[in-house]
């Protein structure tokens, strides 16, 4: 009785903090997709006979949440608090539970379907004499992920008169995060760790029990929350309390904990003097670290493995291979059915570039196609969707078909790490789904992607989808609304890879904002559209993204891929530009692939044109499919890339009043900055093969701005001249002008000479980290504009990353007009300019 | 050269503060109705012509403010930044300054129109060869009114293309701000002050300079900062140079700046034995205290007198009348050109209630009629729109007529004290013109109240309008978005006594929302159909607001009428009500009307309805014109009354998209929690009425309340049973239940017994000062709702002013239901119950 007393408390706690956070008025994204917004009077009629009672068979965690999930959803959204009935039916109910516990409670009741596991339906059916709706599955996650299938047809207004049954395409779909033990995240872009702080897992894990809710929403089974450059001390005695503690706030979610693991902690944190995987002590180390761990976390997922990649030490110390690694790990996880993914990203990051046949693609088959078979059975292989390194466009990696004996996973990354870290918008399912649907042609036949780490292909019995997400404690968890997306497409696309991109795009749309036509149009386009947009104003023609790599992986520089170990190469000339990856006069790259793959590949003639340079080195005079030259195909595409962001702008604009405020000028404020960086990256990426290849626009736009003035020409009071690493990085060649003393003010000034009439000016700055510095526009005495470069921009000193493009509608110029800039620095931020252009408006 | 800078200087500063504050996302209501909205591309096609640039003509601050309000807000609203030129005009252009300056630069300029002082005209013409707008007026003050009447036209999507000329109906146009030194404001219902704090002129008086510039906007001229029941010390050495800082930050928008003093100062703080103000002693004090005054603050406006009243010193201590003490601060005035507004708010509060002769109403005539003729000609009377004190609907104040060789203003209250105070929305500007409107027929003559504070009726050089605002540091001012329509409304019915209220409402509306005939529509409706309306479930037939008037003045309690000194009188017995003010058997107030407005108000059969208990004492069973009975009517009037409100939430929740989503959420928030109060309203005035007269509701509805359970006669663990000291405060007669043991929790529980379906279960509970408790709803063991009681009501044990009706909707009841209120106390809030209503909903 006590007992019972005691459970009953802590539902009713539990379902109080649902109460407590049911959206009410703001919609500052932390919701997500599951706002559960109330649905007006005329859609909710729909909804009408649905019954007023819920009943929950069986009294496990997730079957609670799956039941107090059920209750808040149906509340948001059709303004109804379900009646929770201990037993019954005893009328009409949503009934939850199991296949077996249905089946205990009403024989009758059959279910024809076989069930993956996690897989659910949604049906009616009569129980005790009463007409119910039935959400089922084989397990308690089934369930829940039934009841989020349910209250996702209420959210898009979809009839519930179904029997529908979904399955996942693959066991495995987890999350990775790279959370650091400080609090700070590796490739995040939106605040600090959900997870962590100071060496410690937070006090607070509200946002991780949050998320938790999120990413069973889409069918996420596992979570690893630490970077796969692994921390020494993450499964330290004191540490394995604490990871408990996040177990705990996953578990009602169904979401299992991960970590990453180095392979050579048991000699650098365990005591011993050797982590040779072949070693009986490491063995030993490992079977005992483990028991360790399950004895506080009885579900504890498994462990990322990242080993002789980039600085990490790995089983090369010792000469042996990543199988023999692998599986010590492995070994020591089968008793506990923990699984190790061990990530194929391994290379050598100290290429010499001067070695043609030198090539970083070749790495990841080169090393494990070799160890095939090798590897334990609760060993999956994490193979990037590509041979390099989430780049805006490489073909899918070789691998996938390499291991044909052992289990694989695709690892994608919703973390916009070089798709513009969130403050570009890039909804990156279309390019997901291109690699998955590739046909690996493996013996001839059919072999798409998706069949491989489905394990279908080659009957493994594990296998799935790794997304690596990074959240923050940002309010919107990726730092823009619209990014959410990729996380949701993420989700529904390792639930179902036969999901097409427009559809996921149009369920997200109607699940985060609203059903309204327009909106949903206006969004799902700007999302579909974003990923071709976004290539077209970096890199195009397979030179992937033409960012700063041995950077922050932001803005453009062409100029860093090359002459480096890093293997990012496009080797761009004088007179030809590409990786020649061909078996016949290249990397032999290509020989990797399916001899039908290679068919493809192996000539530029049968190479699409959206890859061609990452297989072919070519003349940029070269004539593509598009009927147009290389370089000019440069050219073209950043123009039209740059235009395309101003059009998403406006399209954008269209929703006013048709969402929430809040998201509107969120989404607004960023798609406005993404359309003025977009033009640093057009001309950043054209100066550059402008200069390179000498061979000019033929529509004469590169190098030509009309209405351009530089700030290094400007008359300069207290501004200095300083010139960027990368000179493609700023306007005239790298030129630019900063105020270097620490809160000092400096002038601009240009004369107007231009025919009198209504302007924009626009004044591209760099807004760099360390200081907040202050920017003023005057025309003759008086001032127009004011602001303080305060954006979060990666870089210390001006480059393309924080190059930033402030736009002055509606200013009337006469001849003879002073324009005057004038930067204010603060601490080490000069308030550096590019130049001013003005735009003459059409009345 | 040097002087030439600096002012310079000042000036881009001052117009720098401007830009900063444009509004960008935030539709807090901070803007009030000066929001300058951006105008949609088709609208704002109506001003493509309009000219680049401004030129202003002279230096003084308030032009400047002109010009830089004039940039301020075509920026806003058309995206342009006019050009600030500072000789000219050398093309078309917009030129503001007076006739003077205008006519200096250009002598072929004529302006036909004769100036009152402060009026403006908009229109086009010829200056310098250049076709210009041109906005002038005979004062720099006129000129700023004429830039926010251009602003307003375009706010309006009004054209340009006019000969606008706009002229004030009265010269004296202030406010009055009852705020007290400490920071608080009596009856202020929007925070704390934004004059004062601590004693002191607050340090931050960004303010006080937004809310001149409203003011400015509305035409408002002066502004009394400091309540009327004064401080003693505001003319205190170190304090006027504090209120000189007040006085620099009205400045530049033309707004005088005033404050209250008392009679008694020149004694109680002047070091004077005496105030007669007959003594020379006391003349001389004045004398010398104005002259401090001046040399400080030299366009400081005048003061306001209460005196003799509700506890102030007054003359009558040395058997002075109120003339004698007006003019004794007059004189000292009249060499700086300063007012006396002397306030007719004198009456006796300790009359006798057995005297059915006594009535309050007769006292501002019977005192100030006689003193006709004897005030200077600085001296303004200040007489409250009714007789009595701001109630729900009164007669138009005898004195207005009673005064015919005095000056005179007309004090209304922004501040809804007995209206609801901006918890309820109403808007009061249909009264106002009521009375504004009343024709006095003074011998015999159309003699509109209007006209009389005009100074046309009896050619008096002074008079006006003042309003009691009491605005707040709350963001939006009033505390409540639509009460802002009051100040808008009163500021233009002072300017212009000839506008309708719709045309009011219209205006506000579309300045203050958008143009959008949906809102246009659905805000001006609720507006012009909300006084009625709260007078409906107030108090009707004249009977004023049926408040605690020894108390908070704000929910019902009729019983406080009567029986005290207070005169608030409606002498409701059990056959009859009403107070007998008629010459022949009453008190004899309607004799101080004319001979032709005697003939409507002597006879209940010429007493229109709307206030026939204000002057007749009538049986309950009375036949209206309306073909009701007295008591039938107050039933009917009631329940239609607290229907409405209903009604305004409904209509409201049209607007969701169509305006912002904070100001939306706002507001409907204040709209339902009106919507339950109006309930307590309709209830305890029908309830007492009811007990009083014996006489049963022809619908049965009165006291009968089908599915309401009294919390008394619920399942009581912790709760124990108070009794209200106004019994028809609560329902069941004014038992409630409260849980008084600090921080526990208590119990409330009752088993359904109804037919089983969806409910709304209504909770009546109260939120008293000094704690918030929490309220719990389970029904069996699900909690259904639970919520914190944390609003702001007046109270420190359970009224009608702290009862709030909580509605939870969409709760599915079965037979046999145990449902439970849990009340957890805090501090001094005992979570008090009132009771639980079920009201079956439609399916």
């Amino acid at each position: 009785m006590f007992i019972y007393r005691a459970v009953l408390f802590f539902f009713v706690l539990f379902l109080l903090c649902n109460l407590i956070s049911l959206p009410l008025v703001a919609e500052n994204g932390e919701a997500g997709w599951l706002r559960y917004g109330r649905l007006e009077p005329q859609d909710a009629e729909l909804y009408q006979s649905l019954p007023a009672t819920t009943v929950v068979l069986g009294d496990s965690l997730v079957l609670k949440s799956s039941q107090s999930e059920l209750v808040r959803g149906v509340r948001g959204m059709l303004g109804r608090t379900l009646r929770i009935q201990a037993n019954g039916p005893t009328e009409a109910a949503i009934v939850i539970g199991t296949v077996e516990q249905i089946n205990k409670l009403e024989p009758r009741f059959q279910i024809p379907e076989k069930f993956q596991p996690d897989g659910y339906l949604l049906t009616r059916g009569v129980i005790k004499g009463k007409d119910c709706i039935v959400i089922t599955g084989a397990t308690d996650r089934g369930v829940l992920y039934g009841v989020f299938g349910f209250l996702s047809r209420i959210a898009q207004h979809k009839t519930l008169s179904v029997n529908d049954l979904q399955q996942p395409s693959a066991p495995v779909r987890w999350v990775n995060e790279w959370d650091n033990l400080d609090g700070s995240i590796e490739r995040g872009y939106a605040g600090k760790s959900i997870f962590f702080e100071n060496r410690k897992v937070r006090d607070d894990l509200t946002r991780v029990s949050e998320y938790g809710r999120l990413l069973a929403s889409i069918g996420i089974n596992g979570c690893d929350v630490s970077n796969v450059n692994a921390d020494l001390h993450i499964l330290d005695p004191d540490f394995i309390p604490q990871l408990a503690r996040i177990a705990n706030a996953l578990r009602p979610w169904g979401v299992q904990l991960g970590v990453a693991v180095n392979v050579s902690m048991p000699k650098q944190v365990g005591g011993l003097d050797t982590f040779d995987p072949l070693d009986p002590k490491v063995s030993k180390w490992w079977n005992e670290k483990f028991d360790e761990v399950y004895r506080q976390i009885p579900d504890f997922g498994g462990v990322v493995v990242k080993a002789d990649s980039e600085g990490q030490l790995g089983p090369s110390v010792y000469k042996r291979n990543p199988a023999e690694a692998a599986n010590v790990i492995a070994k020591a996880l089968q008793p506990h059915h923990g699984i190790v993914f061990y990530r194929a990203f391994v290379y050598d990051h100290h290429l010499d570039f001067n070695n043609l046949k030198a090539d970083r693609a070749r790495a990841a088959y080169d090393i494990f196609h070799r160890l095939d078979g090798k590897f334990e059975d609760n060993v999956i292989i994490q193979i990037k969707n590509g041979p390099i390194d989430f780049q805006v466009r490489e073909p899918a990696s070789p691998l996938f078909a390499g291991l044909q004996k052992s289990n694989v996973a695709i690892e994608v990354q919703v973390a916009q790490e070089y798709l513009g870290q969130q403050r570009h918008t890039v909804f990156i399912v279309p390019m997901w789904k291109e690699v998955l649907d590739f046909d690996m042609h493996v013996d001839g036949k059919r072999t798409p992607v998706k069949d491989i780490v489905a394990g279908k292909s080659f009957n493994r019995p594990a296998g799935g989808y790794v997304g690596v997400t990074n959240v923050g404690l940002d309010t919107n968890w990726l730092g823009n609304h619209l990014a959410m997306a990729n996380l949701y497409g993420f989700g529904r696309m390792a639930w179902n890879p036969e999901l097409s991109s427009q559809t996921i795009a149009d369920e997200w749309t109607r699940l985060t904002f609203n059903n309204d036509p327009q909106v949903v149009q206006t969004v799902t386009n700007i999302q579909l559209e974003s990923w071709p947009t976004y290539e077209s104003y970096t890199g195009v023609l397979g030179l992937q993204t033409l960012t700063n790599i041995t950077g922050p992986h932001y803005g453009p520089a062409p100029e860093s891929q090359e002459n480096n170990g890093w293997g990012q190469w496009i080797r761009a000339e004088k007179d030809a530009v590409g990786m020649d990856r061909s078996v016949a006069t290249g990397t032999g790259y290509v020989g990797q692939y399916s001899p039908d793959v290679q068919k493809m590949y192996e000539t530029a003639a049968n190479t699409p044109d959206d890859l061609i340079l990452f297989f072919h080195h070519l003349p940029y005079t070269y004539k593509l499919r598009n009927g147009k030259t290389v370089i000019q195909t440069i050219y073209d595409s950043h123009y039209a890339g740059a235009e395309k962001t101003q059009d998403f702008v406006a399209q954008w604009k269209g929703l006013r009043g048709r969402i929430d405020d809040e998201r509107y000028h969120d989404v607004l404020a960023q798609l406005k900055y993404q359309s003025g960086h977009a033009i640093v990256w057009r001309d950043a990426i054209n100066d550059w093969f402008h200069k390179i290849s000498g061979i000019a626009d033929e529509q004469g736009r590169v190098g030509n701005h009309p209405g351009r003035t530089e700030a290094e020409s400007m008359q300069l009071n207290g501004y200095t001249p300083f010139e960027l690493k990368s000179w493609e990085g700023a306007s005239g060649g790298g030129k630019v002008v900063q105020c270097v003393e620490p809160a000092k003010s400096c002038t601009a000034t240009m004369k107007f000479d231009g025919a009198p009439g209504w302007y924009e000016v626009d004044v591209e700055y760099f807004d760099v980290m360390g200081g907040d510095a202050k920017f003023r526009v005057s025309v003759g005495d008086q001032l127009v504009e004011e602001w303080t470069a305060d954006r979060q921009l990666p870089g210390r000193e001006p480059t393309a990353d924080s190059s930033v493009r402030k736009r002055i509608k509606g200013l009337a110029l006469r001849k003879g007009d002073v324009i005057k800039i004038e930067g204010i620095s603060n601490q080490r931020d000069p308030a550096a300019l590019d130049y001013v252009e003005l735009i003459p408006l059409e009345q």
